[in-house]
This record gives structure tokens, sequence and C-alpha cells, in this order.
């Protein structure tokens, strides 16, 4: 027979290739289709199994994972052979991992990566979502992972590589895109519907211009892929997987090259036809790939080789970078995108706008630990390089990971959540420490700056009433509250602290009494504090406290002011402490509010009626309700349910909650209480304080209830009266507001299948309406989704509880709980939004300096002393500039960081938009020696958003784009900064970074 | 909280670790249990998969397995680290991997074997079964394996390593063990009942003396192991396996150096309370492990640091050779061990005793090759080193894999099994091509040698009457017939062709016409003829032939003979051929037989009854039947089902197929044969040759219908008037011959649980039972199991078709089936046993001689030639040895083989046990001069048995036992060969191995 001469053939064929006569050291081609094979694996910072699970590779029950595994056989694979490449991303993986190796080891990497075999892309900490993230963590995390790329390898990563994250940001376009230097952006997940259309008209790839005020000048080359970050079928050789590995050697029963080449063709050819250029990637990995890596290396060596020996394509080894450079030169015009790829749908019903709201109470606690974050690095950055070290670093690698696309997503596994949490947990505790000292030394007046010396606490509990520090009575020593301001303005705002005692007296540190307010501790809250005390902290709490303690402090701009807190000396009210009343109703209406805001509400009915501003003459008829969606399980025509990731309602009209809602009204000096409860599982505090002119409104939502069997999905509704033409405005990523159509894409024709999910954006920020008259403004303390689903409506999505599954991989419903002695409920998420009305075109000054406030809230610290003793031994209040000076209210610092290298990173953002307000949307300025008061800065350098390259190192490529108006006005933008002024200019929306040394 | 202490803890312990940090380069230490991690990978020659899919890493759905993977990751991690060790055992897979390497790598395998770090063990092609393999397929393909693994790398394997055969045997022990030069054996699979006897006197390690005749020269250090050949629970690190890795970085939340190593010393001290002396073996792997090595020694690196950093147990990276030493050098006395370790039960229920039978027709098939292989070497050294090259080497490989444990053991899954027999079907057909040259050129007279002119072809199919050659009409030429015999004796046997014609007559090569007797073909035949012709050649066959034409032909020692068939020219018969006649009964018993032998069968019954030999006068009553045992699906006890493996009778008293058999006899000079339809599906042939005094029985059975549902093991049973003491005797590996008592074993006090199943042995040539008058003896032509369940009886399992898996992994019922045109049918097996009744004393010299003669028969090959053209050209008969000199009947010529370094491979086997034949138990004398008759040799060199080192360079350990008591005599062995008389002299049971040039 025939094939029995096979062996004899094949013995000479494998006598003369041996393993490294593989022809693989090939760049592009001209004249050929060129597939550039990209290898890398895609390593999610904590999903399915801790991060710490996944680099150790324990836990492989859930999932077979070891990011070691993925390194150490990488860098194996490509010491053996210099034409292979890889890619990596995750910093918080790499930099373990790296700290493990023996110096030749390490040496041997920088090779790799000094030739360009080892390419990092991305190269934050983590690969970040983009829709629960507030910009400052993204720039955060992605400056801790360039930083450390340059100092171990004197490398700048040129690609963005976001690859997974559910729907893409506008802010990541052009911010974490073009301004960190880099000169492409890659990614897979677009809508089903975008990416069949740009399929058809070869606009997979364009130039995204992200930014509605910098246009062209901060535009980035965008790829897309045309399915996933896979390779295409067929073509993924991870070990244990089952595929057809490439067999040359003729001895071999399944011997296949010739098969195999032509599958590669084909599959190279089909892509071709949806591509601009001859260029096309092949995304060679997946999920926690390379566990071994030679399997893959192995067949793409063999594919290399042979495709290139049949000549129909062409396959290379390549990066995003070189594959970047091939399309540059390709001289191509490409189609133009702008604002963002919100919201992400991969099919009919599956639109991935649940897990812009999926587990609030930890998206709440990232954004609270990102601004403690933020002020405690400026409390270290004024504490000066002391021994205290750099404590806030406890908190960057935590902070790091849980910007990771299924961390604040609210898309891993519960224990992976837990994990987060724990972590966060860690290194707020050893910050708050650090904090308490760094205050210690701050205010001492004698330089006392010592860790034992720290009298000062922090209560991270202070939303459910647990404060230790000042529940404890106070008798002969004073409760010293030192309030800390990270803004660079003056500021006043509340306090509000839990007390047991009604007699009591707040002074400032010149003796003068101010007035106070005490507030009854309601049950509500007293019941969660006693729950979640226990829960969080394994203690079980004394009862609650009787009050809350209200008053206003006023603090300087970054910096401090103190205030003492003692037993009022006579009996009764001194004239400034105040008990709260309680307001009957009497009228068919009651209007609320200390300050210029009025709320009316129905007496009768307990709801919302209208919104009325004293200053400005505003006045708007407004409801306001808590509804639930039911979630689908899927139906008959398709299977999907909603889950973490998916928001799919049953398609039942939601529910409204309640349409009399019992209320109660609480009247003072310093603030009006509206409590109103919307059911048993929904309650509702809405605050209207003196001198403000929004409401605040703080609501308690959970258990939910779920023994019908039916999961929900939980809105607040705000219904006025406007006619908004579908359209309203929601914020990307905490920084710019970008329009929203009800029902219409830009990009494409919108077939609406979900006509509510579909609707949904991510918001970090805020969202508003307007109607030429008024806008109606909401500001969140965390990520949520929101939309505005009928005109005059803002709904905000603020908690999920879901029994399903949705089938995107987490594999658990999202059924949050909280458990204490063996009993579990369902899950209680207290938080605040704020709502304010403008007149139209007023609306964004309040947006963007309030929204700056309750990023960076005050941070307020504790201590039992002697009144008198303590000011004669600390600084009562101070401030770090100069005085008389503060940044302009368009200018807020963003990022003041004493860095390892003995450098001090200082980031300055403009906090409007071009064109959004008449006043402020102008070229700011802000005068560095001022702005340090005492310092001196000896040396200045401007770097790139993430400090890796000085500024003037950064190099754009230039592109060529389809039907380019070229109209566009130049936006503004600050200038050179001048060695000998030290004034630094910022325009509309432009984030300028510095190193220093002082 | 003091957890949030750790991580500035750990950054100092991993900053000052490292992974070379580990220190792992120790050896034993004296005072201390001595934990030898030996890490390897368990590699099936194919099982689940073929053993390319194995290799390359193809067909994972079914076993996530790449032995790539294995080589190329362990290679690369032994070279981080010389501490690191690692075993390899089968070459069929190193050798392909090895070719395909560059010289850098195969420099780098060579300097880690060099050191040591790589250790070839056991060492063969595969890791042979050890109850269905013959010992000369053993010794060829651990040659084939020790020779390359000495050629490449200058080594010589010191340790038998045969963790996974399903129990084992004897001739494993002393033959593939002490005389290869190994100096200890390993395994896991014993007697759950012998192991937990073991367990409790510290008897796992033994001296083995597997050869009674042999004693202490032949024993070695045998280990099984305490529970299996993978690592303690919970210390297998194999990736994506779900194993708690040892984390020691102290910043990981799951830390657990501690308790790993608590871990380690609980499973040390539970191996060592089971172990004599303070070295215990850890078994570091499993099935195909290692797919990416660094995952195993990075936990082991840091196992044995963190381990001998505790101090109370001593771990270290080990090899068997260097357990074995530090066994030795300890001093300790172990008990000795007899015979072998057979059969095999690893429960109550689960006796592996079905695997001896299983898969009959391959079983068949490897045997029938085996024989041919050792022909075809023979006739390519016969014809010299000319350019034919080394045809037979097709072969090896295919053997060599035939032989693993689960590819002749018939416990592969079907699609390998046929990948099997597809390699051996290649190999054979290019071995048969060789030798159809091989024999043109042996017998021209003119040395016409080119396979252009080779006219002989030969026939595969020959035992269902398929053979082309032969069927074709006889005209002018002559079907010329070439009879090789390989064996080195004269030998005179009946050969049976099927002819189309009745009236043709034999002839010699002198032109004397032979008697010939022609048999008419029966309708079993023909129609098995016409299946499995279609089934595995796809051709439809012309009619099935007439008749068999039988005649006799006479061999000289490793010669040949040639027989002219011809049309007769006289009308009807011509005096030499014969048609048979059809035997009418006309008494109440018939008897049979053409030759010595008689045997009587009842008319009625068509039973037998007797068996008479005329010459010796032996006269046995006797009765035969076929029955099958249902086969356990597992029942409410156990679940434990009948399979691949593993033999269980469903507890049914057996059904016998039929007492009243149908019968035809036929009579005629040569050969009377008797004709017995048991049932539908199981027809024999019994046939009685003139000067023959033992009946060959041919049986055909199948398809076995299992419409009942009901799996079915079929034996036939031989039931004499005998007593027999419950003993019977059973080949190892077709060499010694062993006794066996029933239901009792010599090592522990047998708990009877399978009355049958339990009293089951592997049988490759032959069982025989004796009372002390008579012996009466089966001989088989392949493996099979075998037992004598009842006094007087021996029973043969011939075949097993099963409808469930017995759990053992290959996941598949053995329900053997051949497909025509999608239409399937329960496989067919037909082969033949042979049954001799001697005196007590006498049957050692049938068993041993016509034993060699099944194993070698004649090998034919025919072609269609002018008579007369063809004598004037060809020599038609002549021998490879002096005239008048043949070999003693009790030595044979195991090997003759032309090796690819121009030596040849001589080895000489001495067929008779000490004691077993008063005439053939004495020192044999081989006179290599003659033998070799016109060849010279000028060089010859004594090897060990795989003829790797030269026999006075083994080098043995002594070894002190338990209550040795020294009185066994010394084996009789012969002397070293003098260079001048080159006469070799071999004691009973001695194999001697030579390497000669000539």
């Amino acid at each position: 027979m025939a094939s029995s001469l096979l062996p004899l053939v094949a013995m000479v064929a494998v006598a003369l290739l041996g393993a490294e006569a593989y022809n693989t050291s090939v760049g592009t081609v001209a004249g050929k289709l060129n597939v550039h094979l990209v290898p890398h694996s895609h390593d999610d910072v904590g999903w399915l199994k801790t991060v710490d699970q996944y680099f150790v590779g324990s836990n492989n029950s859930i999932q077979g994972a070891c990011v070691m595994n993925t390194l150490d056989s990488v860098v194996d694979a490509l010491a053996k052979d210099p034409a292979r490449k890889f890619v990596f991303v995750e910093q918080a993986f790499f930099q373990r991992w790296w700290a493990e190796k023996s110096p030749t080891i390490q040496a041997i990497v920088r090779k790799l990566v000094d030739s360009g075999q080892l390419e990092f892309i991305n190269g934050g900490w983590c690969m970040h979502d983009e829709a629960a993230v507030h910009y400052i963590d993204m720039i955060d995390q992605t400056t801790l992972g360039h930083r450390v790329i340059k100092k171990q390898f004197n490398k700048t990563p040129r690609a963005g590589w976001q690859i997974d994250p559910f729907g893409h940001s506008a802010v990541q376009g052009y911010l974490l895109g073009a301004e960190l230097g880099f000169d492409s952006m890659h990614f897979a997940r677009i809508d089903y519907q975008d990416r069949a259309k740009r399929k058809g008209d070869k606009g997979l790839e364009v130039i995204w211009r992200g930014s509605r005020t910098f246009g062209s000048s901060s535009q980035i080359f965008t790829n897309a892929f045309p399915v996933h970050y896979s390779p295409p079928d067929g073509f993924g050789f991870e070990v244990f997987d089952d595929f057809v590995p490439v067999q040359d050697d003729m001895m071999l029963f399944d011997y296949n090259v010739e098969q195999r080449v032509n599958d590669f063709v084909a599959a190279a050819i089909k892509q071709a036809n949806v591509t601009r250029t001859n260029h096309i990637m092949w995304t060679m990995g997946d999920d926690f790939n390379y566990q071994y890596a030679e399997s893959w290396f192995r067949n793409m060596d063999r594919l290399i080789h042979y495709v290139n020996k049949d000549g129909r394509v062409h396959a290379l080894y390549s990066t995003p970078s070189i594959y970047t450079d091939a399309k540059h030169a390709s001289n191509e015009s490409w189609p133009l995108k702008y604002d963002d790829y919100f919201p992400y749908a991969d099919s009919t019903n599956a639109y991935w706008t649940g897990y812009f709201t999926s587990r609030p109470t930890f998206k709440r606690y990232v954004r609270m630990l990102s601004g403690y974050y933020l002020a405690a690095r400026q409390l270290e950055f004024l504490v000066g390089r002391s021994s205290l070290g750099l404590f806030t670093s406890s908190l960057e690698d935590p902070l790091g990971i849980a910007q990771h696309h299924d961390a604040v997503s609210g898309t891993a596994k519960q224990h992976t959540t837990d994990d987060y949490s724990k972590r966060l947990a860690i290194g707020a505790s050893q910050v708050e420490k650090g904090v308490n000292t760094a205050l210690t030394c701050l205010t001492s007046s004698k330089g006392t700056c010592m860790s034992s010396a720290t009298k000062f606490s922090q209560c991270q509990l202070l939303n459910i009433s647990y404060c230790p520090s000042t529940e404890e009575g106070i008798s002969a020593k004073s409760l010293v509250i030192v309030v800390y301001n990270p803004l660079a303005w003056e500021r006043s705002d509340f306090v509000r602290v839990p007390v047991n005692d009604a007699h009591l007296v707040v002074k400032t540190s010149d003796g003068t009494s101010l007035v106070s307010q005490l507030v009854e501790v309601d049950n509500v809250t007293a019941n969660l504090r006693k729950l979640y005390v226990k829960a969080y902290l394994g203690i079980t709490p004394d009862k609650p406290p009787k009050y809350w303690l209200v008053f206003e402090a006023s603090v300087p701009p970054m910096g401090w002011n103190t205030y003492f807190i003692s037993k009022s000396t006579g009996t009764g009210s001194d004239g400034t402490g105040y008990v709260s009343t309680m307001v009957s109703p009497s009228k068919d209406t009651i209007e609320v509010g200390a300050g210029p805001l009025k709320m009316s509400f129905s007496s009768s009915s307990g709801q919302l009626k209208r919104m009325f501003n004293s200053i400005s003459g505003v006045d708007l008829p407004i409801q306001q309700s808590y509804l639930w969606y039911g979630s689908s399980t899927g139906d008959s025509s398709d299977s999907q349910a909603s889950g973490a990731y998916i928001f799919r309602p049953n398609g039942a009209t939601p529910t409204i909650l309640s349409r009399s809602v019992p209320l109660k009204v609480i009247h003072g000096p310093l603030v009006d209480e509206v409590h109103q409860q919307f059911s048993s599982w929904v309650y509702q505090v809405t605050r209207l304080y003196k001198d403000k002119e929004h409401a605040e409104v703080e609501y308690t939502i959970g258990p939910i209830p779920v023994d019908d069997g039916i999961g929900k999905e939980v809105v607040t509704r705000l219904t006025a009266n406007m006619v908004t033409n579908s359209t309203f405005y929601t914020d990307s990523n905490g920084r710019d507001f970008l329009k929203r159509v009800r029902n219409h894409r830009d990009d494409w024709d919108l077939q609406v299948t979900q006509p509510v999910a579909g609707n949904y954006y991510p918001v970090n920020q805020g969202i508003y309406v307007a109607d030429g008259k008024y806008e109606l403004s909401v500001l969140v303390d965390h990520a949520v989704g929101a939309s505005s689903i009928q005109d005059g409506q803002i709904e905000v999505m603020l908690h999920r509880r879901i029994l399903n599954d949705d089938s995107r991989g987490v594999l658990e419903p999202l059924d949050e709980v909280v458990c204490v002695d063996e009993r579990c409920d369902g899950l209680v998420a207290r938080a605040t939004y704020y709502i304010n009305v403008n007149k139209q075109g007023q609306g964004a000054h309040w947006r963007r300096t309030y929204g700056q406030q309750i990023y960076s809230p005050f941070l307020v610290a504790f201590a039992h002393e002697d009144e008198r003793g303590w000011k004669s031994n600390n600084i009562a209040k101070a401030s770090m500039i100069e005085a008389n000076y503060s940044l302009p209210d368009n200018v807020a610092i963003i990022t003041l960081q004493n860095l390892d290298d003995g450098t001090t990173l200082l980031r300055l953002a403009h906090l409007f938009q071009a064109g959004e307000d008449t006043q402020y949307s102008v070229i700011a300025k802000v005068e560095l020696r001022k702005l340090f008061g005492k310092r001196t800065i000896k040396e200045l350098t401007e770097t790139s958003l993430s400090a890796n390259q000085k500024k003037s190192d950064m190099k754009k490529l230039d592109w060529r784009v389809v039907a380019d108006t070229k109209n566009e006005p130049a936006p503004l933008k600050g200038g050179p900064v001048e060695s000998h002024a030290l004034v630094v200019e910022l325009g509309p929306m432009e984030i300028r970074t510095f190193l220093l040394k002082f």
C-alpha cells in the first residue's frame, strides 16, 4: 500500500528540520496580506478566583489558571527563539512575579524587554473597568504600572489594550489613551449591531476622538476586533485544550501541514474582507492562557513557517505597536469615531448595563477610599519625607486592583469580591494609621512627630452612626475634631457625628461657639449599625448613639481646622445647640428647607411635589419614586437572564414601591430632614442644609425581598415637568459629560430591542436633563447606571438582587447577603445622591465644583484632649497654600503625591468642558509658588499623564481620516510653564502632570 | 488588625529569597527519615489516545496529554537548577522527541543525562505488559530502547520501573530485571490483600527471586509502592489540577508554609511506618503529568527547602537508583519473594484477570508478527548486509509499541487498538516486501538480488483461506512454495494452502511426488473469508476456494525447502493426492486419528470421550466443552462490573454451550479432522496429523451474542479423570512454568472472594495439570487467561464480549465488532490450541519443543513459475548451518539480527527449567562455527540481555535477606566462550546474548 512508504521519507524531513529550523524571524512584507500574530494572555486581576489564587494557581477547581505559569513559561519560550514575541498587560501580576525572580531571570527578562520580544502594553496595575471607575482612579492605577515599567525597564507602553472591558468610555480613548502617549487602542467588546455595521463598511478600525473639547488633538487609532480577543477558531493552542496541533512530521499518521495552512489562509482572508489595509491582527491568546507557553509557540512557529512557505498570505510574530506602525505606514484613511462605546450589548437581549450598578456597596467603598487616598497622599506630602515613609502605598495595590474590570464592575464571584474588600480594608487601616500620625505631626506646634504620640482616630463607619470616639461620653477632656480639606478652595461643609449627650457645645479654636444641631438617630440607622458593625468588625456594638451632632466646619484650602466639643456649662441650651423639632403636617403641603432650597411634599401621600430655589427663583414641579424592575430569568424566545453583567428586565411594568409614603420632617437651624419610608426595605432621608442650594438624599435600600422568587433591580426616578427631547447627559468616568439620546446611536441605525436596558449609561459623577429653561441634575457618590426613560425623567439604578446567573462566566447569581451568626440577609445599600435644579446654563458650576466636593469630602479625625493643653501644643488651623490664595473654581489638584524617587507628583485638572460654562470654561491659571506656600520648587518637569515620560518627548502619529471637516476650532490649552513665573495654565478639561523637586 | 502588618514583613522575605535561593541540592542524610522525591510522568504508549495523539497532544477532549510538553518543559525546568532531577521511561516517546530537537537542545539534554539530572529508567521502547507478552517480545522491545540510550548517551538504565502493569511476572523480575543489569524494580500494583499484609510486616520491599532455576543468582531488590505511583494525597502539582501550592510569600493571604510542611511530615511518617530503613520513596508524578514541569518543580523546590529547614524529616530530589543505593547502604535484611505477583486484584471483586484474554484477535496478531519478525530478521541476516538495508526495522517500532501494558493487554480504547493494528499492518507489509526480496536473493543460484526480480508473495490471511497466489488456477506454471524454517532443528510440519483444483500434485525439488490431501473448505471458514477480507482489505473476494491442500514439508534447520504444485497429469488420483472422505458414524463411538494419537467421540452427543496414544500407551478419559460466564454488571454489594481489565463473572453457573454437538469427521492419509458445531457461534476443528502425538484444535468463536443484554466470557474446558490436588502449572511469559495452587497464595493467607476470577493466570505458552501418572497439557498460539477450577480440569478463556466498562479508566465496554458497509457484528476470534497427554515427567519435551514450533511456524512464500526454469536458476533447498549439525532440542535461537552498527546480535536460549526433564534439563552446547556454516566469526562479545553492556561489566549489588536458607543448589550455567572453540554452553533456562562480527 502506498501509505506504507511514508515513514522513510519523513525520517529525512525530520532530520533536516529540527526545531529551530522554523523561519519565523520575519517582519511585514509589502503586497501581501500580513497576519500579525499577537501572543497574549488575558489575566484578570481577580474574577472567578482571587488575585492571589490566580497568581499562584490555587483553587483550580474553579478555574485552571496560574499567572506564574504564564510568566515563567513565556520567558522560557521567548528565550528559546528571538523571533518570538509576547505582550503582557497587568502589572499587578507582573510585579509580584518579578519580585520573586532571581537576578539571573531578571536579567533575561530585561533582555527580552529591551529587544522587544516581551512588550508591556496597557501597562497599568490592571486592565481597569471603563464604566464604574473614576478617572482619577484610572490615572492612579495606570501611573502605578507605568512608572514601575519605566523604572525597571526604561520603557513606555505604546498601546492601549482594553480587550475585555464591557464597553469603552470616552475618557479611556482620549485621556487614558492619547494623553498617555499611546498610539493605539485595542479592544474586543463593542455593540453587536455596531460591529455588524463596521464589518460591513470596514469601519472596525477608526480614529477615535473621545473628547469633544480636544477633538483631533487627543485622538487615537482604535482597533475593535472583528470577533473576540481569542484567535480565529481552531488556532488556539492552550495546553490541555482540544486543538489540532500542526503536525509536520510525516511519520505522524495525522500529518496535516497543508490542511492547517489552508485553514489559516481561509481565516485570514475572511478577516481581511472586513479590514482596511493588508494588515490584520490575530490575538493569539485567551483568558489565563500560556499556562505552558511552548504549546502555543511551538504551533505558531510552524504556522508562520509553513504559511510563508505556502506564500498566499504572510504571517509574522507581532505586537500592537508593530501592527499600528504598519497600519500607519499604509497611509490609509480611517473613519472617525466620537464619544464612547456605551452601552455594550452582545445580542438582542443582552445589554451589559446591569454591572453599572452591580454590588453598589462595593462600588461605594472603592469610591470612598479613592477620595480618602487622594487626601491621605496630600497629608503624606504635607508632613514631608519624614520617618513616616510612604504610608499611603498600602492602598496603591488594593485600589489599583479594585479598578479591574471584574472588581469595581461588580462582576467577580462573591469570594473574590470579599477578597478585594479585605485588601482595601487592610490597606485603608494602614493608611488610617499613617494619617493619624501625619495629623499629629502637622498639628503639633512643637514638631512632635511620632506614631506613639498619635492620639487621633477616624471612623470609617460614620454613615451608620458607628464612631466610638464621638459616642464616648465627654467629661473633662473635650472631643477634638480636626477637619482636613483636600480641596484647594476654602470650604464650608457640615460635619455630622454621633453623640450620646444632648448638652454639648461646639467651639472653634478661638473659643467662638458655633451653632450646632442634634438630630435623633433613626431606627433604620440604629438597626443597620447593630447588624453591620457585628458583620464587618466582629464586635457587638453598644446601644446606638442618641443623636447626630451637626455643625458647619470652615476649612482653608488644603488645610485643616480644629473644633472642640465639650459639655455645655449651663443647663439647657446655651444659645448655640439646638435639638431638632418634629414638624407635624397641618396643611395639604409641607414645605421644607433650612436654606435657599425648599421642597414641598404632599401631607397626604408623603410624595415630593416641587422644588423651589429662593435665590435663583427656579421653581419646578417634580415627583420622586422608587421602583423595581423584575429581573428576567429568560423567556421562550431567549434564555438570557438578568445578572451581574446584564440588565434584562422581565418586561413587566416596573413596580412602584408606594404611592403613599409615611413622612417625618425634622426641622432645625442647620438642616431640615425629610424621612420617608417607601417600603419596609427602602428608607430615605432628604437633607436640606442651610446655605446649600441642593438637596442631599440618603437612601437605605435592602434587604431586597426575593421571597417571591423574583430578582429585583431597584431604581429611583425623578419625574419633572420638562420637555427634554429624548436627550440626557451622563458623565464619562466622572469627567466629560456626554449627550445621550434615547433609542438612538450616532454610529448606526439602532434597532431597539431593550427600550429600558438599552438606554442605560454608566454614571460616576452625575446625570442631567435640560429643557431650555432648567437643568435638573443628579450627582452620585459612587458608580451607578442611569437613564432617562421618559422625557423629564431621571432614573438611577441603586441596587440589584438577582437570583439567576446571566451566563457570562461568573456562574453566580448576584445575590449579595450579609451574615451574622449564620443568619444571612440581603445586603443593605446606603448611599447618597444630590439633586439640584438650575437655570439652563447654570448647572455646570454646581455639578463640577460640588461634584469635586463629593469626591473629596472632609477628612475628619478625633481625639479626646484637654482643650487648653491641646491649644498650647497644637496648631488649630492652617493651610498649605499661601494665605489669601486659592485655586479658581475650575481647577482641582487631583494628585499630590510624594514618589519613592524623591520627586513629587502633581496633577492639576481643569474641571470644565469647552463651552460648558461661560465663566469657567476658560483658561485657568495656577500659581505654583503660592500653591506650595513656603516650599521652594527646585525643578519642574511636565510629563505625560502617567508621568513616565517628558511631555516634550511624546510623539504623536498623524492619521488620515475619512471626511475630516478640519473645521473644529483648536482647543484652548495652557502654554509652557515658565520656570521663573511657575504659573500653570489649563484650558478646559486639561489635565497637566508635573514632577516636582522641592 | 494584626494581619495588616504582614505585607511589609513579607516584602523583606521575598527580597531576600528569590527563586534560586531554595536549598534543594542535598543528598541523603543519616539519622533522619529521608524522603526521596522521584519526579516522573507515566506516559502510556497509547491508551485512551493513540501514541501519536499522546505525543503531539491532539484529541485532548479525551485526555489532556502531550508528551512533547512533558519533555520540553522538563528539560527547561532541569536546566534551570542542577538540583532538580527527573526520570524518563518510554523510548517510543523519547526518541520521537529527540529526533525533532535541534543540536542545541540535544546538547543540553546530553548534559542533563551526563550529570544524572535526567535519568532513563526501564528504558525500553515502552513499559511492557507482563501478562500477555512473550518473553522474546519483552527482550526485543527492551533491547531497542536500551541500545539507543547506550548509543546516544552511553548510559545503561539501572532501575526497572513497571509502575502500572497489572501484576508482575516472574520473567520480569529475573530476566527483564536482574539479567538486564538492573539493581532494582519498582511498581505499584500488587494484590490488595498482599499489600495489606506487606504493609503490616514492612514487607513491601523484598528481594525477589523470580526464577526457581536461578534463585539468588538472578534476584533483584523490588519495591512495591504502598499506595500507587502518584504522590501522597495533596502533593501532586500538575498544572490545572486543583492542589494547594506551597505559598511562601507572606504577602499572600494563603501563605501556608508551616501547614504544608506539617502535611509533608505527616505523610512521610505514615509511609515510614510501613517501610524498612529510614528511606522512603515518593513517586512525584502521575499519568501524563509534567505538562508544564515548572509547576511541579516550583512546589517541590519549596517543599524540600522548608521541610529541611523544619528538620523533622529530610527531603531530597532522587531517582530509583539513588534510592536503591541508599537502601543497599542501610545493610538491612529484606524478606524474600519467589515466583510472581499474579493475579492482581485491587479489591474484593476486582481481579484483573480479564485482560489476560481481552482482544484475543489483537493478541494473536501481535504474537503472529512476533514470530514472523524473528524469522524475517534471520532472513535479513542470511541475505547479508546488502542493498536491502535493515528492512525489518519497519516492525521494530510497531511491535515495540504493541507490547505496551495497554496495547497487547487489550485495555486500550478501540480507536487506539485500531491504530496499533494499523501500525503493525504497515510494518508487516514492509517487512513482507523485504522478506520476498530476501527470499529471491537467497534462493537465486545466480545471486540475483533485486526487489524488481521478486516474484514471491505471502498470505497473511491464510487462516481464513484467503491466498490469491494459491487460489489462482495452476496451468503451465507451477505454484512454487518456498518454506522457511526459523528453528535450528530439522523439522517436518504440515502446510495447508487453499486451492480450487482437485487434481494437483505436490513434488519436491528432486521430482519426488509427495502424498497430499484435499480437505473441503467448510462454510464457517468461507463466510469468515468473505466478511473479513472485505473488512480488512476493503476488497470483495472471489468465491471461496474449494479445498485445503495439505502436504508435509521437511525443512532443514534455519533453511528452506521448495515444493512444486502442478496439475496432475493423469486423470483421477495419481497415487499421491487424496481427497478426504467423510466418515459416517456407525458405532456408539467414533475413533479418529491419522497418527499415533487417537481420540474417540460419542456418536450420539458428538462429545470427546477419550485420548489414546498408541506409542506411549497413554489412555485418558477426557471431555471437552465450551461454556460462558455471564459478565457481572455489578450488584447491590459492589458495583464492580466485568470489563476490559477485570474478570468478574456474575455468579451464575457458567452456561454450557451444548451437550449434543453435531459432528463431522473427515478422514485422510495425512490428517483426520473432527468438525464440531458447538453452537451457531462456536465452531471447532480438531486435527490429528500423521506422525503427531498431539491434537490441534482450531476454534472459531463469535459473534458472541449479546441480544440478551449479558456480556459473555467464553472458555473451553477440558475435564479429565485426574486427581490434581488443586495444582496446575502456567508459564511466565512463555518461559518458566510456575506452580499454581487453587485458592492459595504462598505469600499470604488468601481470602477467597472470587473463586473463578481469582484463580485465573496469564498463559502465553501453555498450562498443564498432572496426577502422578499423566500430564495433560494445553499449548496456545497467543496470550490467554487460564485456570483449573476443578481438579482434573483445564479451562482456557478464549474470547470476551462485554457490555459494561469496568471503571479502570478506559471508559469503553469491551465490545469488539467488525464492520462492513455500516453493518457491524461482534468480532469473530479464530485461533488454535494444542492438547497432549504424556506420562508424568514426559510432557516438558513436547511443551518446550513444540511450543517453540508454535511460536516460530514455517514462513511460507509463493510464486508461479515454470518448474524447470525455476530449478535451473534457484537453490531449492539449503540451510544456514553446517550440514549434519543442528541445535539440540533444548536450545533455540531467539534472536539473530543485523544491527545498524555492523554487528550481529545473537541470543541463544535454553528451553528447559532445572529439573523439568531428565534428558534436557542439562547443560547444552552450541557450536557457533557449525551454526554459522560458511561465515567466520571475527569477534564475539557476550553482553547483558539487552546488549547494552558487556556481560563482564555487569555488577550486582549484594543484599542481605531475612531467613535465607542458603541451601539452594548453585544453578547450572554455561562457562565463558573460548574464542578458539566458540562453543556456547547454556544451563537450564539460560539465555546468552552476544554481539558478533563476521
